[in-house]
């Protein structure tokens, strides 16, 4: 049998010249966008004066399996991609386990994390529109940094609105965005009609991501020649992280390895969506029958503890309503440490695959991430964002469960992104001053009771 | 003709089994360590009382070129290693060049740079004598950062001094340290008798990286199992760097590239001598004829500007001298972003090359360098160190002049790590407060003053 290697590397020509669309094999298709005002579904006209057109079809599209990746946007990934798989050899010693254990590692740019996939796949379509640029808002700056980074590339004009609180205490991830030329403007701000209302009624206000969200869709749909643009929960997001799943799926044939678990962390759902997508269709159409397992902070608890609803994608509720698994789009998530899983509501692609059993879901406590994180990074060589960590502890557990049965079975997790900008969580964690929170049933009751009635 | 990947990898089996130690192919060897009490070369006895013993024989063996990678470095290596030299295809086409321009990229690991290479070499020999830990100093952190890793692979205790003003300054680093369960300690401390004395004589004192190694060699030469370590300058350090060269050539080689000019940023030399080893064994043999660039911050220009004379390695005295370029121990740099190259001298395997001939040396002002860095990362989506930016300087000098020949001239550059720890540094960029220094005559006078009597 051929020795597996460390990094398992596809060359440029095994590469996916396709996104796999899997709303075309879902038999229970995602439930439509619904306009607020008329609670009937959103029209691709209505989408196109927010989005960029062709994502405003992509994301409407629940028909077609493949959808090309323009050879644009091909010619950018080629930069930075194919991402190596990793066998987790160093990790399996530490453990004692039997198990296999494969983590695909998006963190290898400058983004620091998956993010950059959608984000050059957006920016390309505001400039094929011969847009002058896109809008957006960023919490922890994940995703404003990778946007800043793919419209640098392509020249365009990129206006982040970044959560005030964030912006200040987040200076690097501020000039990161600034070094790839973005501008970037602590929310709420005097640059919108609605941040200058916020700022009224609330001054002094660290802002949040509701606001931050409304000022940007604020700023694209007044400034001419400007769209909004998002970077998780969309189906359009989910379609372009697709290319994360095809690349693993590509990696583990190379070596006849068939994965038993699969494992991904989940805030709105981008990162897991697109790892699962191709395994996802091979258990839809029977052909495979994996284990596939949605980590989320027992903090902010969507699909374990959330309803499945209509809601406000946020919350300043200027968006249209979609049906997810959510906390209530007023629900304020606890301040931990992941900042990518600080997200009230879920995909609604992957609502409605956990709502037909075709995926588990598990809440962990950001104590116990860092513990596994830390674990994991002093023998894989690799500092681990605390979001991706949340994947890893539940990898760890399940490695520890095949040590006790003498399985050996495959593993595989996604690693989202690095650490880098995380070092006072880290502090935290080795300070033994890290808290816990898990919200109590009459706040998620309060959560709850706020959904809009459709 | 082949199309030549964005990312040149080698295949596993393609990755080198051993070091390359160029002094073995040196016509002139580098000059000897001395005892500075006694004025003689200092032996291989007295050098194993400071360092690992394994080690102090590399130090002093001018004579076998080949020195096999030990399994379980190699090991070690295989979770990061090869790393990839990239081909700049954006970067040529932003800047219009026929030149093709290649980066060797070693920032593919969570110390962020090139460190690692010794680092874990170095944290070998410890542990195969048998040793409880190692001691060392570090001022941006790199070089800690990258040992803390090694020493929790290796399960050995490593106790870093830091320099007081960068652990108060650069607290993410000081974490990832910890995170890899290393004890840092402020420098000056009061652990250690050296420190004490110095903190009575200058109260409040922020330290210095020549203090910080007085108080790691003390802390190793007083405490039982430990021995010193150091992560650049010594020809050891140079001998583990030399991965970096051969993986570089034998990826050219793949693809028939034969290299024109060779650029490294220099500060202690460990990057640009790894890098260069291979090609200027070629280049002694009078098999190839490259032109090979060491870079240097105009600010500690200690080629361009230094002596080539016998020197402490240290600005505590505590060391041996070396025979280097150097400005004087004595000599403070300018507080410039590019901690890893504040360094007065350089390596003395790489002042014996530049004495003879055969290597260049060319400074540059920190703000030139951020342009290059800032211009480099928006197209080819890596953030630079500002260390490493001093090579992107000139290779991108290089590439311009190409353009005015109308000369495809192939440039190979080392991109020693990533700059997500330097925002500070990029922040006073972006805000135009960046500033320059360039010593006077008089200032590198005072420090030639000093220098030792041999």
């Amino acid at each position: 049998m051929t020795e597996i290697p460390y990094k398992i590397y596809l060359e440029e020509n095994e590469m996916p010249r396709a996104w796999y669309n899997l709303r075309a094999d879902m038999v229970n298709k995602p439930a439509p966008l619904l306009d607020p005002a008329t609670g009937k579904p959103v029209t691709l006209e209505q989408l196109s004066a927010i989005f960029c057109s062709e994502l405003a079809a992509q994301e409407l599209n629940n028909t077609d399996a493949y959808i090309e990746i323009p050879q644009e946007v091909f010619e950018f990934y080629r930069m930075y991609r194919p991402s190596p798989l990793v066998r987790a050899y160093c990790l399996e010693e530490k453990l004692g386990t039997p198990a296999h254990i494969y983590y695909k590692f998006e963190g290898n740019n400058t983004s620091g994390s998956h993010k950059l996939n959608s984000a050059i796949a957006q920016a390309y379509a505001a400039k094929k529109q011969g847009l002058k640029g896109v809008t957006t808002e960023t919490g922890a700056g994940q995703w404003g940094t990778a946007l800043a980074m793919a419209c640098s590339y392509l020249k365009l004009d990129c206006r982040v609105y970044m959560v005030k609180v964030s912006y200040e205490q987040k200076p690097f991830r501020r000039e990161v965005m600034r070094t790839y030329g973005a501008s970037v403007t602590p929310s709420p701000s005097e640059t919108t009609e609605v941040g200058r209302k916020i700022l009224a009624e609330h001054p002094g206000t660290g802002g949040s991501l509701g606001c931050a969200i409304s000022e940007a869709v604020e700023a694209a749909v007044t400034s001419d020649g400007y769209r909004y643009v998002l970077g998780s929960v969309l189906n359009q997001v989910l379609l372009h992280q697709s290319i994360i799943g095809l690349e693993t799926q590509a990696a583990l044939q190379k070596y006849d390895i068939v994965p038993d678990i699969i494992i991904g962390c989940a805030g709105g759902g981008s990162n897991l969506g697109g790892l699962i997508s191709p395994f996802m269709r091979d258990k839809i159409k029977g052909k495979a029958d994996y284990r596939i397992i949605a980590v989320e902070p027992a903090s902010c608890p969507s699909l374990t503890r959330g309803r499945y609803a209509y809601d406000f994608c946020d919350t300043g509720k200027v968006t249209p309503l979609a049906k997810m698994y959510t906390l209530g789009c007023d629900f304020i998530p606890f301040a931990s440490h992941a900042g990518g899983l600080r997200y009230h509501g879920m995909s609604s692609i992957l609502s409605q695959l956990y709502d037909d059993g075709l995926m588990e879901a598990v809440s962990v406590k950001q104590t116990d991430v860092f513990a596994a994180a830390v674990e994991f990074a002093r023998v894989e060589g690799l500092l681990p964002a605390p979001e991706s960590s949340h994947a890893i502890k539940i990898a760890i557990d399940e490695a520890l469960k095949c040590k006790e049965t003498g399985e050996a079975k495959n593993i595989v997790f996604g690693l989202t992104g690095t650490g880098y900008f995380d070092m006072y969580a880290y502090e935290s964690f080795n300070n033994g001053t890290m808290t816990d929170y898990i919200p109590t049933d009459e706040e998620l009751e309060a959560g709850f009771a706020a959904l809009p009635k459709i």
